[in-house]
């Protein structure tokens, strides 16, 4: 087998076989395929595109080509999330604890932050003490034990993605949706989960900008899902506009409890229960999404859900104090607010733009490897369709440097004011 | 500038700058642009195309990346020949010298042979002591006194180009149009000529099969040309079968020197004379074509055209007495006829496959730098369209092996006899 001809089939809109895929990721892993040749391949695949079968092929091949965690210990059909990445998404956190307060195991496999998008795992080391990374053996232990664990990926999960990954950051080869979509699921699969709901995001803060992109991505993700035997469903949910008020890693944190305390913003909420719903009908606890929202709702009220991230706290080495005292954790020394310059009602919130300004102050990463500063951030004090009169504040910036003339520059330009807003829904469309 | 933008402005069907074209190509050159960049770049390419003038500006920088050759000291218009490579086609040889006879200055520069095609440095070797290796200045002077020379490359011509084409190669990305026809055309400008005629062959033995694919090529390579403000045009041919009788490095000189004494096959004739009378129009000699023609039957007829030939090889090294022996050029030790195995009418004989049988006797290179074999090579008795008998000789078959047995096989298989055939015209259409 050559990959020239394996280029030239997929660049005639071929199919590629199995044992053709097979090849590939393994010449990408043993780079005996230069990468002249992938890039070649990558970009054949942008216009060519590739069948369903050949989209499974591809995500379970890039699966295994790195280690898969072995979840089959821990009675119960394990549920996960995935989401494609907002701004002041923090929806893992209280919605993991709610699904696990249902008794289904939640074994979450989280990553880290990069430019205007947050990570779930920075969040939760905002709370002193939590671990994020533990062993296979542990992590399985806690779910079994607690019902839910949060942690970063273990052992060498799907290397071939990772390399193809990098190739396609420089070769224009990322808004592909066989490729983002076998990118994504080969990950999720080898996290041992038998259950995935995604939170596909859309609109200007969103990677998928259009409802049909989105739509689309969607699609690609649950049917790659069933086509490896994995229970699987999307929502498509607005990221037009930050998710909550709150942006910046103790922030996020705080927001979260108080949804978990019955309180909170009513998005969150939402957006925490649909996903919520679809993960105990698919964990099984419930025949449909009414009854298992009733579910949630009570283990909100009970205090069950809070119970549970409280357990997990503390199972990860957190303090768990900080569900009664946000103070615990880092705080910022300036609270800085940002005065609307006209009275209105508030036309946009450019989400992406307040991601960068909570990154500006130190809340989120430029490169990989880039410290964070989990104390600051950006809180809203209005969102769209909310009115505002000149010289009330639009937001507070948590920072600790007291010059933030920059971000408030950056701020102002992404946030406008006019005579009437469109509110958009929170959740769009939902795909089985 | 960043190449990722480069490509995604290609990808997305946009047109590239002047400034975008030459930051790649100096990328390429200076290895600034890693190969897995340029290949996506081509492969977006192949997809999208480009414009005539981005097409026209990619040939200048790749020509510009290179030494370009200074032909002012000769006087006059000078006019090359360029074709697309096929079997059998010697034209180069006694059109040059034709052409040349008229008065028209003629500094060809050609190429070797790789695979089925044949090349014209590779054929005149067959002659002994003719050098294709010589100086710029001693190029210059011998086409300002003897009104023609045909070489190899002297310098570095256009680097860049070479430096694509070899990723081409290998990423599946050959066959699109604005690659090749900027490949070509880098290098023909930068040989220095004012004027070009550019034989593009069509069919099974062709790089390009079709004629529709033929035709595009051709008005882009036209279009290139005149973008850069050489005078061009190109002339589609056929390469169903091979041109002319005789396939091998001294069969094709003994057939070239056939046609400047009058004599040799009507396709070669014709093919000879339509490209040569476009060149002498380019050339100034003649208003049109019709005028042009009556003056290379002339130069034939009258020996000039011979005479021509006869002072080039002088000029260049080599043994001018092979013009009246060609039993001083290399003479392959056994010929063995191949008898048709069936009575009826030739109906096809497969060009490619012919010159394939011709590189496993010895005449054409399998990789670049192979030895080659200057007497081996087939001499067809029967074209397409001719009526032969069964056990009635269909060619010969020049060898320096006793056991043919190998090339028997092969050319049974790719000469087809039928009832009946359909012959095809030796030029379908001009592209000026």
């Amino acid at each position: 087998m050559r990959m020239v001809d394996i280029i030239d089939k997929k660049r005639n809109g071929q199919e590629l076989t199995s044992p053709e895929i097979q090849f590939f990721i393994d010449g990408v892993c043993n780079q005996t395929i230069p990468d002249y040749q992938t890039s070649a391949l990558l970009m054949a695949t942008y216009f060519e595109d590739m069948t369903d079968q050949e989209r499974a092929t591809l995500t379970m091949k890039m699966m295994e080509s790195g280690d898969r965690l072995d979840l089959s210990q821990i009675p119960g059909i394990k549920v996960d999330k995935h989401s494609t990445g907002g701004v002041g998404d923090k929806i893992s956190i209280p919605l993991a604890a709610v699904v696990a307060a249902t008794g289904i195991p939640v074994p979450m496999i989280s990553g880290r932050g990069l430019g205007h998008t947050g990570g779930t795992l920075d969040k939760l080391e905002a709370i002193p003490g939590y671990q994020v990374e533990i062993s296979e053996q542990d992590f399985i232990k806690q779910v079994a034990k607690e019902k839910l664990a949060i942690i970063g990926a273990t052992g060498d999960i799907a290397p071939a993605d990772k390399k193809i990954y990098a190739l396609r950051d420089v070769t224009d080869t990322v808004d592909s949706i066989p490729l983002i979509a076998s990118s994504i699921m080969s990950k999720k699969i080898a996290s041992g989960t038998d259950a995935l709901v995604i939170d596909v995001k859309t609109g200007s803060g969103a990677f998928m900008k259009t409802l049909d992109d989105s739509v689309a991505l969607a699609k690609a993700l649950v049917a790659i899902g069933k086509g490896v035997g994995l229970k699987c469903m999307a929502v498509i949910s607005d990221m037009n506009q930050p998710l909550g008020y709150k942006v910046g890693n103790s922030l996020e944190i705080e927001e979260s409890i108080d949804v978990l305390k019955g309180k909170g913003p009513e998005d969150v909420k939402e957006l925490m229960l649909t996903l919520g719903s679809y993960m105990v009908v698919l964990g099984g606890k419930a025949a449909d999404a009414k009854t298992a929202r009733k579910l949630l709702e009570e283990a909100i009220s009970s205090g069950k859900a809070l119970d549970r991230f409280r357990a997990m706290i503390k199972a990860q080495g957190g303090d768990e104090r900080v569900i009664d005292d946000y103070s615990l954790m880092p705080q910022a020394k300036y609270k800085i607010e940002l005065p609307a310059k006209q009275s209105g009602v508030v036309e946009e919130i450019k989400a992406d733009e307040v991601g960068i300004a909570s990154m500006m102050l130190g809340g989120g990463r430029q490169k990989a490897g880039d410290q964070l500063d989990y104390s600051v951030g950006i809180e809203l004090k209005k969102k769209v369709g909310d009115e505002v009169k000149a010289g009330e504040s639009l937001l507070t910036i948590y920072s600790n440097r007291p010059n933030v003339d920059d971000i408030k520059d950056l701020l102002y330009q992404n946030i406008a004011i006019a005579d009437h807003a469109d509110k958009k829904p929170m959740i769009y469309q939902v795909i089985e």
